[in-house]
């Protein structure tokens, strides 16, 4: 039983996005920046964050839950369940074991799988093992699901507008329109430092961007190239910036992705025979390897010539991420539904090359094949509507949320800070850590009630609101 | 191409544990309990345990790395390396990144997997994904590689003689001599708090010790029927404990494993059609399966009845967790070193069932079948050897080296506290962990030296040694 000839792939995609989010125009003039540094310079719209009633579990049980009911899948008809994430509370229990309250009160509980882990890369890792079990023997024909999530959070700093929080849950089995192309994924691991997690006690980072932009890119040349070289053989297929449909990206950030892009482009060029096409680049061809990762002027050149195969194939996948920010491990797939929801009627046919990266590090590029219509996916996942109906917070709303995260984070037997208003209908949500560090989670069954809690945001009312100085100043 | 054509399995096993252990009698003595309460009463006999040196990190660099040089592989060789730990000292950056350093020197950097997390069942999970990865299409000839380890440690107290310390590195690939049974395991998956690791800043777990007995019985109930069924379902073979040749075990300490053996029997009795061969059993033909659980009759009844079969069939895969403690997610794989290395030549011609647990928690029961000579395994192993050149510790410098570990973990910025006297040539290390918690590793260059830092163990040479209390009554 091989993938191909199943076409086993994804059956379905729900996401998961807090309702509240900081505008990045509002924290541009909060954190006393220039206009522009994060939504030109970084890309970024809008930033989803949550407060401590939500963590890793709770989102992923709100994702996996919808995903469950929208499509209307009996919880018996599922036989693998995986997580990726980077977002660690407890250091042996898995997110995973935690989802498994959902099925056994339906009295499943032969549903293999755990967490994968590695930075932003472990719902990839999570999706290829699955898709891995559906083509074996041990497949006893029930479906896999992947749920990837994550809540990015950074101290007070550079970095902080580059948060953000979600969850994708991913139904996977034979028969589907989106299949996944097989024999053709290739990766680059390697061993750095470039944004990791060593205190333990904080739920921030510790991030070197430069590296982290460096290997990004380095990543991306190794994959692009072994990719290229998997497809002409398997598929004798000669791929290139020109002939692929859509180009989706983990996305950090926007600029970085526009970076990617005109990083794929420099690598056609290199690998070009035709020298009349490339002209204007010529003075780019004797450029070192590593040298041409930090080469502004090559890359400023290839990031304005790729323009237009950004606008084309890859922007439409990004509205997830400029409206959400970084929800690491979701974020490729958070790129998939904005491409489901943005070429819902041209997708059929296509196909979506995806660049999955995580720090320290590891990345594959791997094929999607669209053989038939995602238009039941659109319609369920719902996407601009959902996005559109959140609220913007003041920044200072938001810098408060987080200084309480932080109290509250790791703790046990403590009460949490944060309401319930915010949450729609349907929200799984933390509602108590006991002393000894056991969780325990509700359903919210109100509506959500944004008007008692919720400053309103600076750009859209302008109404005064109690300022309080950035974390960092008082660090 | 499918697994059980390709005779998909394990090609290769090497361990690693430290060289200084203590001995379970000497623990005794020093914690003032009971004589037996270890010994008898866990039926332990030695636990390993190594100072702030060694992680999670070096104990896998080093397990990987003898596996590679001893089977004389080339690092270009290997298509995928995937690792099972709980043993989290990044939040984010994998193990299997660092392992990276490994293969990168050799140029390889396409290497799939990452690290598979929930408590001792990461393990079993990697072996499982990249037993599939091997079978897929996308493997291109190259092997697969599953390291496994942790280091548990306990606060002072009745669970610190269960801790130990460990990794297994496993060599996976086509026409092997332990060959993976397909279509054929069980598991059994239940959200619960019965060992977890909510204590970011801590090393150590919170336990529940009645609950975690409990819930691996019942997950031994669940996984053994479907196994039972899919075994009748797909091999035809009517599968009970008189058939079964060896039956290893996740062994976190020796009774649980005696107690299982007696569980398995009573699950034979209670599906059994015979009546007269389970006469003296009658009593407990109407017991609640809840309650069977805990019934403490029963129990007794059955694994004293199930004795022979655990003497035959399970206690020679126990001499790696007696001796070295539990190791968790390497628990189970210790347990198929200590069979290869005490039933070198039965082996060939005989099934091994395998029952994997994780707390949280997670279960599954499957089978390997032993096609071919391990001769050559059992050899580089050279399992007795290394487990008898080790080191009896005073338990008072046990206990001090876990302060020591208490001190340094999760710090950055700061000196290690032990030596590197203890460790053998070639063995991997932590050399510094700098002030943004970058770990940086060496090799140990020079022969174990254990005169100057160890005090003489109690039970073998009696010297009178500064005897310090126990941590515990300092608390």
């Amino acid at each position: 039983m091989s993938g191909s000839r199943t076409k086993t792939g994804i059956l379905g995609l729900e996401v998961y996005f807090p309702n509240t989010y900081v505008d990045q125009r509002d924290l541009e003039i909060y954190d006393g920046v220039r206009k522009g540094k994060y939504t030109i310079g970084l890309g970024q719209k809008k930033m989803a964050f949550c407060g401590d009633r939500e963590d890793i579990n709770s989102i992923c049980l709100t994702a996996c839950n919808n995903l469950m009911e929208k499509y209307n899948i009996p919880f018996s008809k599922i036989g693998r369940l995986e997580v990726g994430t980077e977002t660690i509370i407890d250091k042996s229990k898995s997110v995973k074991s935690t989802l498994m309250s959902l099925f056994e009160a339906h009295g499943n509980y032969d549903i293999e799988g755990v967490d994968s882990t590695n930075a932003c890369y472990g719902g990839t890792a999570a999706v290829f093992n699955s898709v891995a079990w559906l083509n074996s023997p041990e497949c006893d024909g029930r479906y896999a699901i992947v749920v990837t999530g994550d809540i990015a959070v950074y101290e007070a700093g550079p970095a902080r507008p580059t948060g953000g929080a979600g969850a994708v849950a991913i139904l996977l089995g034979p028969n589907a329109p989106i299949v996944m192309e097989q024999g053709t994924r290739s990766s680059f691991f390697s061993n750095c430092y470039d944004f990791f997690k060593p205190n333990l006690e904080s739920e921030y980072p510790v991030v070197d961007g430069h590296l982290s932009n460096r290997i990004y890119l380095k990543a991306l040349d190794h994959c692009y190239a072994g990719y290229r070289r998997k497809c002409l053989m398997k598929l004798g297929k000669q791929v290139n910036t020109d002939n692929m449909d859509y180009i989706l990206f983990h996305a950090p950030y926007t600029k970085l992705v526009q970076k990617s892009v005109g990083r794929l482009l420099y690598n056609d060029f290199k690998t070009s025979q035709s020298s009349s096409r490339w002209a204007k680049f010529q003075e780019f061809k004797g450029v070192d390897e590593v040298e041409s990762l930090t080469d502004r002027k090559l890359g400023k050149a290839f990031t304005k010539a790729s323009k237009p195969i950004f606008k084309k194939k890859t922007e439409l996948a990004l509205e997830g991420s400029q409206n959400i920010g970084n929800s690491y491990t979701a974020s490729l797939w958070f790129g998939l539904a904005s491409t489901i929801a943005n070429a819902t009627k041209e997708l059929p046919g296509k196909h979506l090359t995806m660049f999955s990266f995580g720090s320290g590090c590891t990345a594959t590029m791997f094929g999607f094949n669209v053989v038939g219509s995602v238009e039941h996916i659109a319609e369920k996942l719902n996407f601009h509507e959902r996005l559109n109906n959140r609220v913007a917070v003041h920044p200072s709303q938001f810098t408060q949320t987080l200084l309480e995260r932080e109290q509250t984070y790791g703790k046990c037997g403590i009460d949490m800070k944060s309401g319930l208003q915010t949450l729609s209908k349907g929200t799984f949500h933390l509602s108590k850590v006991d002393r000894l560090g056991r969780r325990f989670y509700g359903v919210t069954s109100t509506e959500v009630d944004f008007s008692e809690i919720l400053s309103p945001s600076v750009s859209t009312t302008r109404i005064p609101v109690p300022i309080r100085p950035p974390i960092s100043s008082k660090l």
